[in-house]
């Protein structure tokens, strides 16, 4: 990978003297961003371009170099690759479009092209991609004119699914006084992929913040575990999260959707940072580049009481405590410093200080005294007089942030260009919106405070109990028996359950189990045809049981021959808490735990939590109380709380199963009981794909 | 109003020579911004300040200046107004804090300089402001330095309660190219206030947009009528939305603190867009200098694929619909322009067309031929050679605006200096973020779709039915049987009911209104002290019925004498669907009507709607259609659904009693069951203050 970010030559196949000619501009911005290694042009037709003679074949080319940039129509790639194989480079960028995102005939193209570079040990950048840029080293690839006065040398790399995001984000990087180290737009990945340009820049000594912009996420999973075992903060902006965005993805890049709730629930778990926009994605890395936030205690130091106010809002809708200053704070202040400070409020309004050196003086005196987990330093002043001042207090801020170790956000209102001033004189993150500077201490406080890291999915075990493998040898969606007993294998707490024949058999069970008891049908077609009913409930006694059970079999006399099993009968239960766990085999994530309360919450309000197993104890914890509707759980209007340990249990069970079990896709227990003591899976579903 | 905004003649009071003096900041801006009438200066001490000589007393000015501008300690300032009265001045700014923001003593000098304006008929501007601008005469007030080249004269007024934030609006509606036209920080409202400043703006030819921040809304319902009323759209940045910035506010302007979810309602009701953030409310103003958005179908062009799919999430989050494109108009653009569109999808890829004039002819002949309800034209470009042609685009883009009176968003992504180039080449608002873009057109697509506009609220009748007049003779909370009667009177649902006062006649009711009944004890001691219980549910029969009646009269007996006005006699119901109807009289909006699911909706997912009242029959079904639990009323699994006309007409019913019994502070209607058919009241409670 060091080939392609740091080439000691390169050669750029395309060029011609055409005035709009594309690969050209690979060649301008090369020179431009001074790339002090050889520069050959290739193109069919002999000539000069930016003092670079046109060779016409990577034959002719005087070595072989460590980077071809190949920017010519699709159908002339795969013989290109080829002439580079035989000359001996094993790095290739691969501008050109017109492959897989277009075509069925591009699709077949672009086969071709893996299977020369794989004949020859090339590996290769897109095709269809922009940027690989190095700002380290003046690599510099778009065709695309870029002005180097724009493009700020920094500690944020980049990674992106599509060659334009990649240039707005390193622009905004820019502009915003972070910078970037090395840009990488993807393409079709018909090669390399996210997973080894991130594994990549984990490791490359020049970055220090990643963000990743992703319009699928296939490989999601082995993706977040990278990042999560990573000390390195990554940000990952994904979108096409809905479905009329998936539609143009899919006329895109061939893009897969992900479920986003699953993806979101995927990268907290894995304690990356969600961006939400390209402004979100810089003002995340901005707070990123300060020292960690270890708490909910915020400090506001304001010279505007009405920023004051707009901070105290966006500071509790962030999840951070204004915390108290005492009194003897502000005395101290207002003697050492002879600041007229008007209260010892949090925020602490500095509106009659005029002496911005008092600011960092303050700043300081706070981090020391009262050591909150964060301090938001908003500064509102005027271009005249108060600019100098100003930034030589920003200069101390970046300072202080360096010396102390805690994170300080300067929020700093003026003109334009006054702004740029102050950006230009310090080290630390100049934010310019006070939600944008409180959003990246919440984010850099919730990436420290997670309980846990997505820890790699464990292979399934060699062996498996002999009830789980007799199970696991249908297909399909299986019947309630086999499911339950799936379930229970794992440790999901089932009641006592029985499979008869006919009605000697069920009153048997019945008696010994206790009326009143649930009949159940156990044939695939109930399963798929939910108006056939095959359920009968809160059967009283003997007498019922005789007629539910004529119903149930005369059901099946009509419709159902295949694959039938019997008649499951139950216990019916009532009381206790309704809750749904699930299960789910991601395409991209692979095994997904799911919890949420019964059926009208789930479905009216979205209620429901997602986790990618295996489940630590505390994330099954943390899945039931990011329900919203767990409170009637705690016990609300005089009930007894619900036994929630039996409830982690069961939770910990089903992602014990989805992990043991990859023949299992699907598992809906629905519902499970919860009493206040003790918990009952009353239905389930199981889906099995071998 | 006219003499504060465009006064002919100034004296700025608190003029001296020391290099610090603040005042002298008045007159350095006046001079700077280019103000055309006699500056005046008045000071303690004689001297010149930027040419001009400070006079010694508010006497010595040759003249009775339009506006005088005070910024002198605050004691001193009754004294200077009543000078100013003498002199013959009839309107002030007064700049100078320390008033009722400060301390009791502040209050009450406020309260003085407030009697001395009364006397001389003064009308004035603060205490405790910082900003009265016109950008159209050239009138600056701050005292902090501005530069004239930050601040762009525009179509947008600023109206803040903070003067900080009045500038940070002013400087960044002049960077995103908009510019301002006046401008007014409130300061302590001790005169003027935002209902004079707001209907000023409305009629003022010079203001087009509106842009209000607001800590506290007091006058928040007469605010909402002007702004409802008027056809220039009106920005609202109300902060201070939680408990903990209710906390700074009361330290900062005494501001009081609205029920946020009341003050979302009334919002919207009124047709004026929240903004949610300084930046917010900029590129809501930027989208309200488009033509308005009449219908959710977008149409999307875009240069990069990745800035499409960002721009697809947008467009679904913000409820547009992406149109689909008919293949020949596809085809169209492709021989008309010779333009290589690869497919008829919305978003229009545009990536592989280089000629940018093609962009506008494209988005021509789209508004043309597909007639979008709005355009988002994404343009990604490289400030090289592409810059010219993408400013003579976005030209192109401005005209197309005015010519065809459609909504076009344009939203750029270049280098930071590319991008205020473009900007100061076009009249189109230039967008820099998609979120923000799409964000502005949808603003304006709920502006203009609002069903109804915020009427006046209407004086109580003269007369009311006798028995109404009856039961407002109460004060404090009623029970249940004056509840349900005042509820009944004004056409809330209710069912037959009885007062008794010993079980014979408790027994005769329960025979004719059938059992199962239920028995409420009548006395305000019940209603306070929930633990005393005072309700008996589901009574059988008469046996029940007497130990019931004894078991709630031995209660009495030991407890409750004042107030106790018998026991009613209701049916019990069961089945239904429970909601809850509410009125709340609030201290800014006056009455409000309020709409939920049953107890664990309302108080587990915050599921309710408001609205002011008088209520439309539309707004009451907006209401209903609101509340994400109202689902379960339009009869999910299996059930049917419920009354809707009977549920709408309670809600009305509510409303008509909010707004003919001011005395009325509180209807809390818990529950109300619908039925298939009809609806009961079958608890109320009201809490009137006479």
């Amino acid at each position: 990978m060091d080939k392609i970010f740091c080439p000691e030559s390169i050669a750029v196949i395309g060029v011609s003297e055409r005035p709009d000619n594309l690969a050209a501009g690979i060649v301008g911005n090369l020179q431009r961003f001074g790339y002090a290694g050889p520069i050959y042009a290739v193109g069919r037709q002999p000539g000069m371009r930016d003092d670079i003679p046109i060779l016409p074949s990577v034959e002719a080319l005087p070595e072989a170099v460590d980077l071809a940039v190949i920017l010519t129509p699709a159908a002339t790639v795969p013989d290109l690759m080829d002439a580079c194989g035989r000359k001996g480079i094993r790095r290739a960028v691969i501008e050109s479009g017109g492959f897989s995102e277009f075509s069925e005939a591009g699709r077949a193209l672009e086969k071709q092209v893996r299977t020369v570079a794989r004949r020859w040990g090339i590996r290769f950048v897109g095709p269809n991609c922009i940027s690989v840029i190095n700002t380290e080293t003046g690599l510099c690839l778009p065709f695309t004119y870029l002005d180097p006065a724009a493009l700020r040398r920094g500690p944020v790399s980049v990674l992106a699914q599509s060659g334009g995001v990649s240039i707005t984000y390193a622009l905004l990087l820019s502009e915003a006084g972070l910078g970037v180290n090395k840009v990488v737009s993807m393409g079709n990945k018909a090669d390399l992929d996210e997973v080894d340009y991130l594994t990549y820049l984990l490791d490359d000594p020049g970055t220090e913040i990643i963000c990743l912009y992703l319009e699928s996420m296939e490989a999601g999973r082995r993706l977040l575990e990278l990042a999560s075992a990573s000390p390195k903060p990554v940000i990952v902006q994904k979108v096409n999260r809905t479905s009329a965005s998936t539609q143009i993805a899919l006329s895109h890049t061939a893009a897969l959707a992900n479920d986003d709730r699953i993806v979101d629930a995927a990268l907290r778990q894995a304690g990356v940072a969600r961006a939400v926009s390209f402004d979100d994605g810089v003002r995340l890395a901005q707070g990123f580049t300060l020292p960690p936030v270890r708490g909910r205690d915020l400090l506001v130091i304001s010279r505007s009481g009405g920023h004051a106010v707009v901070a105290a809002d966006a500071a509790d809708a962030a999840g951070f405590r204004l915390m108290p200053i005492p009194q003897d704070f502000a005395d101290h202040v207002r003697q050492s410093f002879r600041a007229d400070v008007i209260a010892p409020t949090n925020p602490l309004d500095l509106g009659t200080v005029f002496d911005f050196t008092v600011y960092a003086q303050i700043t300081e005196e706070a981090l020391h005294r009262l050591d909150p987990a964060a301090l938001l330093l908003i500064h509102t002043y005027s271009a005249g007089s108060e600019g100098e001042i100003s930034r030589r207090m920003a200069r101390r801020i970046g300072e202080l942030i360096q010396a102390l170790n805690k994170p300080i956000a300067l929020c700093a209102f003026s003109q334009q260009d006054e702004i740029e001033r102050l950006k230009a004189h310090t080290t630390a993150p100049v934010f310019t919106e006070i939600e944008a500077a409180v959003r990246a201490l919440a984010a850099s406080r919730e990436r420290y405070a997670r309980s846990s890291v997505l820890v790699p999915l464990p292979p399934p075990p060699k062996e498996r109990p002999h009830e789980v493998e007799g199970v696991l040898k249908y297909s399909g969606v299986l019947t309630t028996d086999l499911s339950l007993g799936l379930c229970a294998a794992y440790g999901v707490p089932t009641d006592e359950w029985a499979v008869v024949e006919d009605m000697d058999g069920a009153a048997l069970v019945a008696a010994a189990l206790g009326y009143p008891v649930v009949l159940k049908l156990l044939a695939p077609a109930v399963i798929h045809k939910s108006d056939l009913g095959g359920v009968m409930l809160n059967i009283a006694d003997r007498k019922a049981l005789q007629q539910a059970f004529v119903a149930l079999t005369e059901q099946l006399a009509l419709e159902m021959q295949d694959g039938y099993r019997g008649v499951l009968v139950q216990r019916m239960f009532s009381g206790g808490r309704e809750v749904i766990l699930g299960g789910k085999r991601d395409p991209s994530f692979g095994p997904v735990v799911m919890f949420g309360l019964g059926g009208i919450y789930v479905e009216t309000f979205d209620d429901v939590a997602f986790r990618l197993a295996p489940l630590s104890r505390a994330e099954a914890e943390e899945m039931i109380a990011e329900v919203r509707g767990s409170r009637l759980l705690y016990g609300i209007r005089g009930q007894p709380p619900a036994d929630m340990e039996a409830l982690v249990t069961a939770l910990l069970a089903v992602s014990d199963l989805m992990v043991a079990c990859p023949e299992v896709v699907e598992v809906d227990i629905n519902p499970l009981l919860v009493f206040a003591e003790g918990a009952v899976a009353v239905d389930a579903r199981v889906v099995v794909r071998q």
